[in-house]
């Protein structure tokens, strides 16, 4: 799409939008805001931008001295730590692009990642050197290992080599780092989504990106200098990526948990509480964790004023009720996706819906994913592309646009169908946009079920499924059938105390209050386990395999 | 300064930072928000966003129906209104630049800056009529003017011609426009420096510009859509350019009082109180006269959360104090240049600081100009443009570096000398900054007076002048003299009950307890009004050509 010049602008071209200026601005004007991490010990780690800014300076040194160059990757496979924020940083800053490593992938997964993105060196966690360990017979590009740890270096024990002590390289490195005056528009950094089908795929974004993205996030979920921002979403996961840039450039403080586990909250719960944490975020599975841990507690905490952003999946009414209800803290549904870098949509209530909407309608509109944020295009379409009005009732794919958005996958030949001519990404995901912006989700266009040449969507019928009381988790697919094409199939968990006394006959009656009699699932079994991705979500996909020919058996 | 390329990312290049989104994105996300204009009948006239995105699309055609390409200068000479608010959107979306014209500058000002940004089209609102028919003889380039009034066409009175109504332009023109999709580095608007030497110079701002510093200003000066924003200070000023943008970007409700004097406050202060505003901003003149007004009110209104930011020159802290005494409001200090569109530095307190600092001190830090916004970078130097420390104590030079900063003036050869080497811009400005990153100024480069190689600072020995009971205001310039090269001349205007009371051994006295003997203004003159510029600031280059001899005479 060509561009319109005009008349010329007297700007200072020169003058780009570097990752390095977020952090230099940080430590220039909120040198003494606090950044605290949970330790491999377990005890907390605090000290301040200025200070972390000195080390993010002897890093991007140090990167120099290992004979990284501009335009070099550096694979990162880190829990969320000050050492990880010090390379979302150092990194990017030296010109050389930091790829974001995702522990849950498989060792196919991570090493095609590796040699995909030419990686010349990987910093590691301590405690996730076996996952590198198991894909360097594979990874020929990687010249070499800095390892992240409390330890000394000799310490360690690995196979890995060469190997390099990221505390060690930090001492032996100078202090003061010059740097470079990169073009905005070049890759500062690199996530492959997970793929649910085919290959991982990799969004290189920019410089340019990440600092809009940061403007633009900070902007619109309302992060200032007076927050704590506990980031427990994972660094390098959609959700998690970008919030420590925002809460960095606008000075707030910001906590880091280290490794932690669902099954372990305690942790967890003590920093939130402790450390005044007024912004979190989590895939409604976490949060629901949290949840449960809070109301075990005698007195819930109050958490007036904190905000939860809740993506990946929508956050059932129930848990956002039971929330406010015990601890006042508000959650915020957000929709987002990898190929825009983090949020698209966002939740907050707007005040003249406030004042109109009853208090039922109030939560009925937090279940919409949001209202778009600033910054970003989106429209819906129909299947010929044509855009569908904004009403509420037309649902389309939901395509994107915008100046941090994907323009094409790196060095992936036939993705291009995921991008329309003019310009837009496609994002798979369907639903509708009501004239107040909200954009409210109802399926993903390839697990819409196609029964008969009409649409049942499995998101609308897993949300129904798990109202039922006695539902932990449910997932439908669409499986294919010799007469209607497809015909959804329903996978449910019950809870614990409901095992055993809960038939298929009861979850249709609960369904056939809000779904026609041909919309029903013709199976419904009953599991122990749902399958899910490497990122947590239903994997449809395996399901689909391990079922595919429960109908056209019969 | 040569850019550094990198490994190549996979961002939408194509989508640009056009200020037409911001407006299209107001009308899809915060359709129903709030737009209050004051009509010329003195009634206020309502309507939102999404109206006025309607309108903005009826301009845009209708500029094309007028001949207008891209690229074209329109010149603007509008009061704060609906009308203006669309034109900010309006022209520049169509690819045409907005030139700012400033109905305080004279007659060969005005048009000396018509002929060099070339201007093809004047939009003026009725009641300037006479200002551009004043300097119509002396504009070649201008082929029309449209009229911006409550009225019909028919019924508005001028010499001008062509003439073209704004409403009837809109009335024939279609709902919708296909924006252009700029180069966001090319020219969306201008703005013409008052020039307290020479000629006014051109500062040409991108569509990039405009968007970042709109959502930097937002993001810093935390506005958000659950604010009611009064847009009181002039459209065309520094203090003003941006926030209509900033406001309309992140939804929040946007009042703009149209034409409105200092004589008669009443009606701004009824609408600050009737329409909830939370966010206004001002120089301290203006301020001043609000808060007489609100402390002549039995009781004064409560304005809790009312945030006013004060730009231009030093607000009194005695001011700040009543506002918060008898209102509750907050007066935000801030510093801006037009070369950097607008704020460069806000003082909002920063939580750590708030904790720590006794009340007394809180309100002395409030007299610093703040710290430095996200995105800008400011550095001090010497003489030699060596970098001081940020220490609170060296005093050099203010240097601004950051995307939406001047680069060169438009067109204006003699002006590069206001540039470094390495790509700052030079402020004039001198001051400290700290180690929390508050700057804090202390005088222009051009009113520091040099005696005897040592520096005297005008703008401190002016406001210890007027901290004397007895003054309403002083000015302070050096003037030539024959031993020390320049020595302080005072110019001071008593308050009226003060007349003849005071003489100039009383201010020297007053003086001698915070400055040295040598220090001391040689001369005080009391006078009855101290010479503005056209943007209210002390004109000493006239203060000084008129006393240029009052040492050497002697």
């Amino acid at each position: 799409m060509d561009l319109i010049k005009g008349f010329p602008a007297t700007s200072q071209n020169s003058s780009q939008l570097n990752i390095s200026n977020i952090i230099k601005h940080a430590a220039r004007n909120f040198g003494r805001q606090e950044i605290v991490s949970m330790k491999q010990d377990g005890t907390l780690f605090r000290y301040t931008y200025r200070d972390s800014y000195e080390r993010v300076q002897r890093l991007a040194s140090s990167l120099t001295s290992l004979g990284v160059t501009v335009g070099d990757r550096i694979g990162v496979l880190a829990s969320n730590s000050h050492r990880n924020h010090e390379m979302y940083f150092g990194i990017p800053g030296s010109g050389a692009v930091m790829v974001l490593m995702n522990p849950r992938f498989t060792s196919q997964e991570l090493s095609y990642v590796v040699n995909h993105a030419g990686i010349r060196f990987i910093f590691v966690d301590e405690d996730l050197l076996h996952t590198v360990e198991d894909i360097a017979p594979m990874c020929e590009s990687v010249q070499g290992y800095v390892i992240l740890t409390d330890k000394k270096l000799s310490d360690v024990k690995t196979k890995l080599e060469p190997i390099y002590g990221f505390e060690e390289c930090l001492s032996n490195a100078g202090p003061i780092y010059e740097w470079p005056n990169l073009d905005e528009t070049v890759a500062s950094s690199a996530c492959y989504t997970s793929g649910t089908t085919g290959r991982p795929k990799g969004v290189y974004y920019s410089h340019r990106d990440v600092y809009l993205q940061a403007m633009m996030y900070a902007l619109n979920a309302m992060i200032t200098m007076k927050d704590c921002v506990f980031q427990i979403v994972p660094m390098f996961h959609v959700l998690g990526w970008g919030t420590p840039y925002s809460a960095t450039m606008v000075g707030a403080k910001l906590v880091l948990p280290g490794r932690y586990s669902l099954e372990n909250l305690d942790e967890i719960i003590k920093i939130l509480v402790q450390e005044k944490v007024t912004l979190s975020a989590g895939v409604p599975s976490i949060l629901r964790a949290i949840l449960n841990h809070l109301l075990k507690m005698d007195p819930s905490p109050d958490l007036s004023g904190v905000r939860f952003l809740c993506g990946g999946s929508e956050p059932p009414l129930s848990m956002m009720r039971s929330f406010w209800d015990a601890t006042k803290a508000e959650i915020v549904h957000t929709y987002g996706s990898t190929e825009a870098q983090a949020i698209v949509t966002l939740n907050l209530p707007k005040p003249w819906l406030n004042k109109e909407l009853t208090e039922e309608e109030r939560w009925e509109l937090k279940k919409k994913q949001g209202y778009i944020v600033v910054g970003l295009d989106v429209k819906i379409v129909d299947s010929s592309d044509n855009e569908l009005p904004h009403d509420g009732e037309a649902v389309g794919e939901i395509l994107l646009r915008g100046p941090w958005v994907l323009g094409k996958y790196h060095d992936a030949p036939g993705s291009e169908d995921q991008f329309t001519k003019d310009g837009y990404f496609r994002t798979g995901d369907v639903g509708t946009i009501d004239s107040e912006g909200y954009l409210k989700l109802t399926d993903r266009t390839k697990d819409l079920i196609k029964s008969g040449g009409e649409w049942i969507s499995s998101l609308d019928m897993e949300n129904e499924i798990v109202n039922h009381p006695a539902v932990l988790e449910a997932a439908v697919v669409g499986v294919a059938h010799a007469k209607w094409e497809e015909r959804p199939l329903a996978l449910v968990v019950l809870r614990d105390k409901f095992k055993t006394k809960v038939n298929k006959r009861e979850i249709l009656e609960h369904l056939a209050t809000r779904f026609a009699k041909w919309q029903l699932p013709d199976e419904i079994l009953f599991v122990e386990t749902i399958p899910k991705t490497s990122v947590g979500k239903i994997d449809k996909k395996a399901i689909r395999a391990e079922h595919n020919e429960i109908y056209t058996d019969n």
